[in-house]
C-alpha cells in the first residue's frame, strides 16, 4: 500500500481541483465542480438532493428511493434491526428477508431515519453568548445555549429533531432541523453471505464483491409516508468510468483540523489504547462464537462492529505513523502560526490557543483511563447498564431545568434517548455477561487492583462472578419494568434493589465527577481555542473550506476511477461473475445458496461494485451515490484501505469510496430474489416481463 | 508513573555512579562499586558467583544452593515443567508438589540447566574471517566461522555446550563454554495461587506478595549432581534496606545500543503490531479458557506467557513513546555521529553505519509481515508444526556441511534441538487447533486473502478446517513417530503423509526464501555496521561500557531500596502479614488453603517480597540475589512497571527488580510446606527443632 498523501488543504490552503471535501449544503463549491467537471449544481439541485438524503441515527446515511417512503442503506447498516428481528428459528441474517407484501414490512425495534429540512447559522448566537467566557463558564454556557436553540427549533414537536452542529471545530455553529420518522420497518435484506462476502479479510479492500444493501421503509400513522416531493430515481444503466458522481451522506468524524498536540495523542495514547482493546475483545468474541451457533449468532454483530472499528482505527493509526505525512501536517501548522503571529492583531487574539490546547490534552494524559473506565467503559461493554444508568441519571437529571443537564438528557434528545431506552430489541444475557466481565478485568487491570474506584465496584468479587451477578439478577431486560423506573423517577430509582441500577448509582458520584473534569478542564478548553484556530484559518485562510466532518449531512463530489496499488492498476468497477470465482464454499468465502443456484441465469457482466474519487469516510455507509442528473448509480458501502487515513488527510491519488453498482442491486433483485414488489417501486413498470427463473441447465 | 530516565549512557559516557549495567563478568567494574558501597569484588569472588549461577535454556536463570544439586528458580521459569508432570486427575499447578523423599524428584521432560564454565574472546578471529566481507558473504562467513570455534570447543561432547555470544551488537564476540545438566528433577514447587499472588493485575507491579520459588535438582547418571564447589550459601537474615546487593542472571535482550532508525521500528511497526497480535491471542485464550476445567488446566502456562509478554511489551513501548527519553536517544547517537564525522579516518570507517542500517531496517518494514508469516508465524502457533518443520528441514540441513546449515542445526545445537525435537511433554489437540487456526486467520488477514501464499496454505479451506484436519490427523505427539521420521532422514519425511509434515513441506521454500531474504538484505547489513558503530563507541568512548543483554550470564549491582510512584513513597520490602490482607477469595486473589490455615503461625513481620535497584530485565527471573559474602538474600522474580523501559535505557530513579525475600522462602517451607528436606540443604542444622505445626487456635 502506498500513501502519497499530496493534500492541498494540509497546508491550510483551499483544495485546488483534488475532488477533496465533505462539503455543507450551504457552502457547497458548485464553481470548482463546473471547473473541473463542466456540471454547475444549481441551488434547487442541492435542495432537491438534500431532502431526498436520509440519516439513520444510529450511525449511517441512507436515501430515499421511491415516493412512497422506500429507503435505502447498506445491509451492515440495518443489521441491528434484522438480528434483532431473528430469533434462533428465523435468522434473517443467515436467510435474509424480503416482505412479498407490505403487510409483511416488520417494524426495526430501534430505528430512527432523519431528513434534513434546514440549516440556519447560528454562530452570532453562540459567540455573543460565549464571548468572554473560559473554562466550566463557557462550557455551560455554550451548553445551555445550544440547548435553548434546540428546544426552541423543535418547540415540543416529537417528530421535529433539532441540533446544533459545531463546524470547522466551533468556527461556526449552525442548527440543523430534522424531519424524524421512528416508525421504519424492514422490506428486503439479502443474505449476510453476500452483503458481506469476503467478510473482514476483505472489509476496506478492493476489488470487491458485496451486496450489501438492504430496503427499509418509513411509516406515518401506520401507513407508508409520502416522499413523493424528494426521492432518488434510478439510473437507467449506474455508474460508468470516469463518470461524475456525487455522494450524499453523513460522515461521521474526520480530525484534519486537529493540531499536533490533539494528533499526536492520538497516535501516541488513544490509537495504541483503542487497538489493543478492540484487538483483545475481538479474541474474546471470536472465540466466544465457539460456545455453539446461538452463541455466534447473538454475537455476529457486536464481532462485526468491533473488527471494522479495529481495521478503520488501524488504517488512521498507520496514516499518522507515516513520517512524512505527519511532517506535512506540523509544517502547515507552523505556517498558520507563523502567519498569526507576524501580525500583532491576530497574535494577541489566536497566538495563545495551540499552546492551550497542548496543556489541555496534557493534561487528560493524565485520567484518560479514568474517564474511560468511570465515565465510558461499563456503558458500551453493557446494554443493561447504559440502560441502568440512563434510569439512574435520567431521575436526577430530568428534575434540573434543560440548560443544566447532562448533554444527552436536554429536552431535544428526550424523544431519541426514550426510544433507545424503551426499545423491544432483544438482550443476551450470555453476551452482556461476557461482555460486562470483559470490561471490569480491563478496568481492574488499566486503573490497577488497588485503586479505590477498583475497589469499590469489585469490592472482594471478581469481574466475572460480579458480571454474572447482576446480569443474572437484573430485570431490566423487560421494557415493563424500565418504564416503570422511568416514570417513577427519583423515588423509584432510589427504592430499586435492582442490581445493574445499584451497581450504577454505586459509580455515578465517580463517574460524574470525571466527567465534570473532563469537560470542563480538557474540552471547555480544547474547544474555545480550536474555535479561536478556525477564526485565525478564515483570517489567512478564507472561508472557501470544508470543515471536518461531524454526522452532519455532506456532499463530495469526485469520478469513477481506478487506483495503482503496490505498482500495480486496480480497475474501477468488479463484474458480478466474479464474485463466483471467490466463492471457497468456507466462511466468509461462501456465496448463499440463493446465489450459486442463480448463476447460470445472471448477466455476468453486469457490475457488481465500483470506486470513486469522492471524499467520505465512516458514516457514509448507506450513502447514495448519484449522477448529475440526481439518479442512484450507487450505493456507498465502504472506502478502500488507503481511505482510512482520510481521518487526517485526502490524497486523491488512492483515497476511494467503495459502493454496490446499482445493476447489481437490479440484476439481483430481479434474478436471484424475485423481488419485483420493490423493482417496481425503484423502476416503475421494469417488472411488466416476469423475472426470469433460475435455471441449473444454464 | 514517573519516568525520568536521566541517564549517564544514554549519552553514550560510561555510567556515573547510577547502579546501572548488565555486567559481563570478564569486565565488571569493581572498583565502580567499591567507590560508592565500599566493596570490591575480587576475581576470586566473581569466579564462584560465575559458577554457583545457572542458566535454564528455555529462558531463565537459577543458582545452584546447595553441594548436592539443589537449583532454585522461580515458579513460573519452572512451571512448563510442573504443567507437563500435571494431569487433569493430579494437578501440580493448583496444588503444588514436594518430594517427600530424593525418589520422589520427578524428571522434567525437557529441562535444560547450564553452567557457566568458561568465557574465551574471540572477537579478533571472527573480525580476521569476515574482513572486507559483506552481505550475503558476510552472513555465510560469519555463521560458519562461529559455528566451527563452537564445535571445537565443544569437542563433540554432549555434556558441554559453546555458544559465540554477540556482545555490543558485534563489537566483540566472546565464546561462552557451560557445562550442561539435562537430568533435571523437581524437587519443590509451592501451589500457583501464592506462587503468582494477585495474577496479572499484579503482573510488574510493587508492593507485591508472591511466593514465586522453585526447586529443582540437577542429577548426572541417575544421582545428584555434585555441586558442591560451587554453591550459594543461604544468608542468615535476608535483604535489608540500603544493603548492597548483586545479581547473577541472564538478562534476555535489551536494546539500548540501537540507532534511531532501529528503535523507530520498534516504537513504529514491530511493537504497535506486536501489542496488537498478543492482545488477540489473550482475548481467545481467556475465552477458550471458559470451555471448561481441563480447557483452563492445559491453556494457563500459554496465557500466563501471553500475557506477560504483552504487559511487557506495553511498557517498552510507553518507554519509547515518551518524547523526552526519546529525544535523549537521538541526542546520544547525534553526538557520537559528530564526533565520528570530524574525525576523518573515523568518518571513513564509521560514518555510514547509521544510514546503512537505516535503509536495512527501511527494507524490511516492506517484507515484516511475509518473514513472521511464513518463517517464524506457524513455528510459534503449534507445538506440531515446530515438530514437522524442524523434521522436515533437519532431514535436508543435517546433510549438508555444519557452516552451510541454518544455524539452529550446527553442529553445537543439536543435543538441545533433538531434547526438544523429543520430548515427552504432553501436546494437547484442542489447544494445538485453536492456536493454529488462530495464527492462520492473521496471516490471511495480515497478508490478504488474495496473496500466493495464503492461497498455498489456505486452498478452499477455513483457517479453522485447515487447522483441525491437520492436527487431528497428525501423529507427531507421539515421541515414536518423531524420532523415526528423524531417523529415516529425507526418504522418510518425503514418504511421509502425516497432514502435518505436508503442511511443513508445502510452506518450506516460502519459509526459507524469506529467511534467506532477511538474513542476507537485513541482518547481516545491521549486524556489519552495528560492529561498526560499536567500535566507534569504544574508540570515543572507551571499553569501561556494558554490552545489551544477549541471554547470557551478566552481574549487576545495587541496593535495597524504595522509590516514589505518583508523588507517594513506596517501601522497599513487604511483609507476609500483608499477603493475608490482600486475599479476596477470588482468583488471582485467593490465596491457597495451605496458607489460609497456617496464618497464625507465621511470623507475620517476615519479609516477603522487595524491591532493589538492580539493572535486570526479562530471563534474570529466578536469578539469585546475593549479598557481598556472596550468600543468598532473595530471588528475582520481577521488575516494577518502569523496570520494563530498562529495554531502551536505565532510570535508577524508579527502575526496581523485585524479588522473593530468602527469609519468605524459610519461613514458608518450614511453617507452610514441612519441606524439611529442603530446608536442611539450604541451611544444614535448622531443621532439628520439628516445624511448629499450623494451629487455628493461634
Amino acid at each position: 500500500m502506498k500513501r502519497l498523501f499530496l493534500i492541498a488543504t494540509l497546508l491550510g490552503a483551499a483544495p485546488a481541483l483534488a475532488d477533496e471535501g465533505m462539503w455543507t449544503y450551504n457552502n457547497f463549491p458548485s464553481a470548482k465542480v463546473k471547473e473541473k467537471y463542466g456540471f454547475e449544481p444549481t441551488q434547487q439541485w442541492l435542495d432537491k438532493v438534500r431532502l431526498s438524503s436520509a440519516r439513520l441515527a444510529g450511525g449511517c446515511s441512507a436515501s430515499f428511493v421511491s415516493p412512497e417512503g422506500l429507503v435505502m442503506t447498506n445491509h451492515h447498516c440495518a443489521r441491528g434491526c434484522i438480528q434483532q428481528l431473528s430469533t434462533a428459528k428465523k435468522d434473517y441474517i443467515a436467510n435474509g428477508f424480503y416482505a412479498k407484501a407490505q403487510a409483511e414490512e416488520t417494524k426495526c425495534p430501534a430505528m430512527e431515519i432523519n431528513q434534513l429540512e434546514s440549516i440556519t447559522d447560528v454562530t452570532a448566537e453562540l459567540n455573543k453568548a460565549t464571548q468572554g467566557l473560559s473554562g466550566k463558564q463557557y462550557a455551560d454556557t455554550l451548553k445551555a445555549k445550544m440547548s435553548e436553540l434546540e428546544q426552541s427549533c423543535s418547540a415540543g414537536n416529537a417528530k421535529v429533531r433539532c441540533d446544533v452542529v459545531t463546524l470547522y471545530q466551533g468556527g461556526q455553529y449552525n442548527l440543523y432541523k430534522y424531519r424524524r420518522f421512528q416508525d421504519v420497518r424492514l422490506v428486503m435484506a439479502p443474505e449476510h453471505a453476500i452483503a458481506f462476502f469476503g467478510g473482514d479479510p476483505d472489509n476496506f479492500e478492493f476489488p470487491r464483491y458485496d451486496l450489501d444493501v438492504t430496503f427499509l421503509r418509513v411509516y406515518e400513522d401506520g401507513k407508508p409516508a409520502d416522499t413523493s416531493k424528494n426521492y432518488f430515481k434510478w439510473s437507467e444503466k449506474g455508474a460508468k468510468e470516469g463518470e461524475l458522481t456525487f455522494i450524499s451522506g453523513h460522515p461521521g468524524r474526520t480530525s484534519r483540523g486537529l493540531t499536533i498536540a490533539e494528533l499526536e495523542f492520538h497516535r501516541d495514547v488513544q490509537l495504541p489504547k483503542t487497538l489493543m482493546q478492540l484487538s483483545e475483545l475481538r479474541g474474546m468474541i471470536a472465540e466466544f462464537q465457539k460456545r455453539g451457533p446461538e452463541q455466534k449468532r447473538i454475537s455476529n454483530n457486536l464481532l462485526f462492529g468491533v473488527e471494522n472499528s479495529l481495521k478503520a482505527s488501524k488504517g488512521r493509526h498507520e496514516a499518522l505513523l507515516d513520517k512524512k505525512f505527519f511532517a506535512q501536517k506540523v509544517a502547515a501548522e507552523q505556517e498558520l502560526r507563523k502567519k498569526v503571529e507576524s501580525n500583532p492583531e491576530m497574535k494577541k487574539k489566536y497566538g495563545a490557543a495551540w499552546d492551550e490546547i497542548a496543556k489541555a490534552q496534557e493534561q487528560y494524559r493524565n485520567f484518560r483511563t479514568e474517564h474511560l473506565f468511570k465515565e465510558q467503559g461499563l456503558n458500551g461493554a453493557s446494554d443493561l447498564f447504559y440502560i441502568a444508568r440512563t434510569l439512574v441519571r435520567g431521575a436526577e437529571e430530568l428534575q434540573k431545568e434543560n440548560g443544566q443537564r447532562l448533554r444527552e438528557f436536554s429536552q431535544a434528545g428526550i424523544p431519541n434517548l426514550e426510544a433507545r431506552l424503551f426499545s423491544p430489541a432483544p438482550i443476551y444475557p450470555e453476551l452482556e455477561t461476557a461482555r460486562l466481565a470483559f470490561t471490569l478485568s480491563k478496568m481492574r487491570e488499566e486503573l490497577g487492583a488497588d485503586h479505590p474506584f477498583v475497589k469499590k465496584v469489585l469490592g472482594k468479587e471478581s469481574p466475572e462472578k460480579l458480571a454474572a451477578r447482576v446480569v443474572k439478577g437484573s430485570k431490566l431486560a423487560d421494557v415493563k419494568v424500565r418504564q416503570a423506573l422511568y416514570k417513577g423517577g427519583q423515588a423509584a430509582v432510589d427504592a430499586s434493589k435492582d442490581p445493574m441500577i445499584e451497581l450504577a448509582k454505586l459509580v455515578d458520584p465517580d463517574a460524574r465527577a470525571v466527567r465534570k473534569q473532563f469537560e470542563e478542564n480538557v474540552e471547555a478548553v480544547i474547544r474555545k481555542n480550536s474555535e479561536l484556530i478556525a477564526k485565525a484559518k478564515f483570517e489567512v485562510y478564507g472561508t472557501n473550506q470544508y470543515p471536518d466532518a461531524t454526522f452532519s449531512l455532506r456532499l463530495s463530489y469526485g469520478s469513477v476511477k481506478g487506483y495503482t496499488e503496490d505498482g500495480k492498476q486496480v480497475a474501477p468497477i468488479t463484474q458480478m461473475a466474479n464474485t463466483f470465482d471467490r466463492h471457497t464454499g468456507e466462511d466468509p468465502f461462501a456465496l448463499p445458496q440463493s446465489w450459486l443456484k442463480s448463476q447460470n441465469v445472471l448477466t455476468g457482466s453486469t457490475p457488481m461494485n465500483f470506486v470513486s474519487t469522492n471524499d467520505i469516510i465512516g458514516g457514509n455507509s448507506g450513502s447514495p451515490v448519484i449522477n448529475k442528473d440526481g439518479e442512484i448509480v450507487g450505493l456507498v458501502f465502504d472506502g478502500n484501505i488507503q481511505s482510512l487515513g482520510g481521518e487526517y488527510g485526502f490524497d486523491e491519488s488512492v483515497n476511494r469510496a467503495v459502493s454496490v453498482h446499482s445493476e447489481a442491486i437490479i440484476e439481483s433483485l430481479k434474478k436471484i430474489y424475485g423481488a419485483t414488489r420493490v423493482l417496481e417501486e425503484l423502476r416503475p413498470g421494469s417488472t411488466k416481463v416476469p423475472p426470469v427463473k433460475a435455471n441449473p441447465a444454464g
